[in-house]
């Protein structure tokens, strides 16, 4: 049970100090008007690391570092025997990237060590906030790496040498930012996660709906296609004699939507096509997709990929598939779901229980902790994009229920711990 | 009427030689094993043209160039009156071509003037060889360049100036390799012009015929079209909520080969496409397709164009189409043609009439004199491909028609002068 200390407020976010945050966190990388360019262990990812340490030293928070750059920073709980309630995201951004994808999650979790530390409540669990290195991935691959490293998912060694595209290595990154830290990977333990984050996705918005609940996150697969033709000039080849490698790779364009449409709420993209050569009047003697399926199913997303798979055989039988990348769908802890739920409900906002297309730490983190998700609306789905965009008061209704969900499960997970 | 003096010799085309030649040729600006890079006035194309005037003057003919470096080497004729019998292609290859495309043309026409000169036979019309610059347009735009200029297509001015990826202009690049001529484009008529070049195409080695009797270049229109979408996260977006641009541009590309397969002999290929930001795991925003579409009869390929704007309307109301070339069909000369087709029965060779699929400088020669041309069969239907390929006895046979048609035409234009 949370203690209040020497004084009956209750902790409250405060909408405008997160949002000052958030558009002042924007002048570090700051693309465009509205626009973000924060690559993982750059120099702008340098210096908001240093406001975000700054921060939470002046609320009371230790400060800890894993080798991968990981930042855990802990509001003291009353019993230094309990795992911390732990809450984070991300700080970098894809190279044109917005305001709120990753950052509003750590906000979010500063914004709530401040309500606690403004009200003087402290909490029987300690609190963490962690900002995970480098959740794009769109400067050194993969994607979510230090959540993944953190939960064992990858090598620590082997992730230290993967080198960006002007040779610089994860470990001299991390190096020439000051944020090679000293911790294991996996060092602290956690009673539970939650990540709120920005939809990425146009589900809230179109049902005019104000929070996320987020169950799951979709499984996904990749493959790369490579469809074969024979390449001819376009004005001497009869079309009853042709073999056009994009003639072929348009059925396989137009196969990927049939059959995810079949399965839905599976989602099946091209997101990727190249033709070869490539020149007007010369009929395309290759065409090259890469593919993204997923589903919240494993079972179905398995489907998905044996029928599409039928299908591009079907269209072009001397088609290459192979598969680049699989992972099963992530099911959230219900516990965490439900207090998430519970606490939405309470505050009198409209839910809707739902998946999340996009990865995101909380799915390593799933692995090794009890974990779930808060969604809010992102402006007209957008994301990766400059335009991303969520309104002072849909961040501000994200937070507060970030900061109920702690103090709920603070209580529910002390009762559990009293019972046991 | 020809004249052989003092001799009984019939001229007779030497296959080996016409071989050697074609091999030999390829040795200036060899590409691998069997391909040819000789971008239009290079130093490989100084050497080939040196060694074409070369070959022209030992056979006792005059040369001339005009200012876009076209060159005339001129077999005198009994009367010197009448205009030149002229044939022709150009030297001058893709950046990774084979070793035939234009090239037999000229080569066939060197072949012509041998067999004349040693049978001592002399027509009655002076016999022009011509090589034609830069007709593939690979390093200067645009294609047909000299032929388009000699008949007035294209103002020398403006093509003078014209530049390479380098800066270096045509004027430039005619200087230093010394063939920028003096006469002026046009300078000479023709009689009539007979070109010999492969097909381009795959009819004639399907169907096994030996001849192609070309009877008239393709029309062609090119569309650039632009297809719009919004780009967003390929998990994130239910399928029912999607303006996938990849989409909608494969349903393009479809109906280009349906629309195009309702027109038959009509042509329609999407040869380029490109899609943004083009990444696996986001919805394409926008896709970039150019299209080829030809035909033989200028209103069916109007109908063709027509026909598939409405369907891309249909398909996606706001994308943009642009027309950014569009040229009629070139209807050949019945007579030269008949004169060809004549030729061939007499040598006993299967033939077929055809029109070419490929743009051709007689399509420009069309304009200002009597013209027709003639194909041999390509390998696979290969061309602008290293692995072009017509056999020494296919390539033979292509030059005894010319020769023979040069030799009825010389009867027939003579008979023609004496009864006018």
């Amino acid at each position: 049970m949370s203690v209040i200390e020497n004084t009956t407020r209750t902790p409250l976010i405060q909408p405008q100090r997160l949002w000052d945050d958030l558009m002042s966190s924007r002048e570090v990388g700051a693309l465009g008007e509205t626009g973000m360019r924060r690559l993982a262990l750059s120099e702008e990812d340098r210096q908001v690391r240093d406001w975000f340490v700054a921060q939470c030293r002046a609320l009371g928070c230790s400060i800890e570092i894993d080798q991968i750059g990981n930042i855990f920073a802990t509001y003291p709980g009353l019993d230094p025997n309990l795992a911390p309630i732990a809450m984070g995201s991300h700080l970098d951004t894809q190279p044109s990237g917005g305001r709120f994808d990753g950052i509003l999650g750590v906000l979010a979790g500063i914004e709530v060590l401040r309500a606690l530390h403004d009200a003087s409540v402290r909490p029987a669990h300690p609190i963490t906030v962690i900002t995970w290195t480098n959740e794009e991935g769109s400067r050194f691959a993969p994607a979510m790496m230090g959540s993944g490293v953190y939960v064992g998912a990858h090598q620590w060694q082997t992730v230290a040498a993967t080198c960006d595209k002007s040779g610089i290595s994860v470990a001299q990154a991390l190096d020439s930012i000051g944020y090679a830290g000293n911790r294991e990977p996996g060092f602290m333990q956690f009673s539970a996660y939650v990540e709120l984050h920005i939809e990425q996705g146009p589900v809230l918005e179109a049902e005019g709906i104000e929070i996320g609940v987020v169950e799951a996150v979709q499984g996904v697969c990749w493959l790369d296609i490579k469809v074969p033709g024979v390449s001819a000039h376009a004005g001497g080849r009869p079309m009853t004699m042709r073999d056009d490698a994009l003639v072929a790779a348009s059925k396989i364009v137009l196969a990927v939507e049939a059959v995810a449409s079949a399965h839905l709420p599976g989602v099946g993209t091209v997101g990727f096509v190249n033709a070869a050569p490539n020149s007007r009047n010369v009929i395309p003697g290759t065409v090259t997709l890469e593919v993204d399926l997923r589903h919240p199913d494993d079972a179905e997303l398995s489907a998905l990929e044996t029928e599409l798979i039928a299908e591009i055989k079907r269209i072009s039988p001397a088609a290459e598939v192979r598969r680049v990348w699989r992972k099963p769908p992530v099911i959230f802890d219900s516990r965490i779901v439900d207090a998430i739920a519970d606490r939405t409900e309470a505050l009198g906002y409209s839910a809707r229980r739902m998946v999340s297309g996009a990865g995101h730490d909380a799915a390593h983190v799933a692995g090794i902790a009890p974990s779930a998700m808060i969604f809010i609306p992102s402006y007209n789905g957008l994301s990766h994009n400059v335009l991303e965009y969520s309104s002072p008061q849909q961040c501000a209704q994200g937070a507060t229920v970030l900061l109920g969900a702690v103090l709920d499960l603070d209580n529910l997970l002390t009762a559990d711990d009293r019972n046991s």
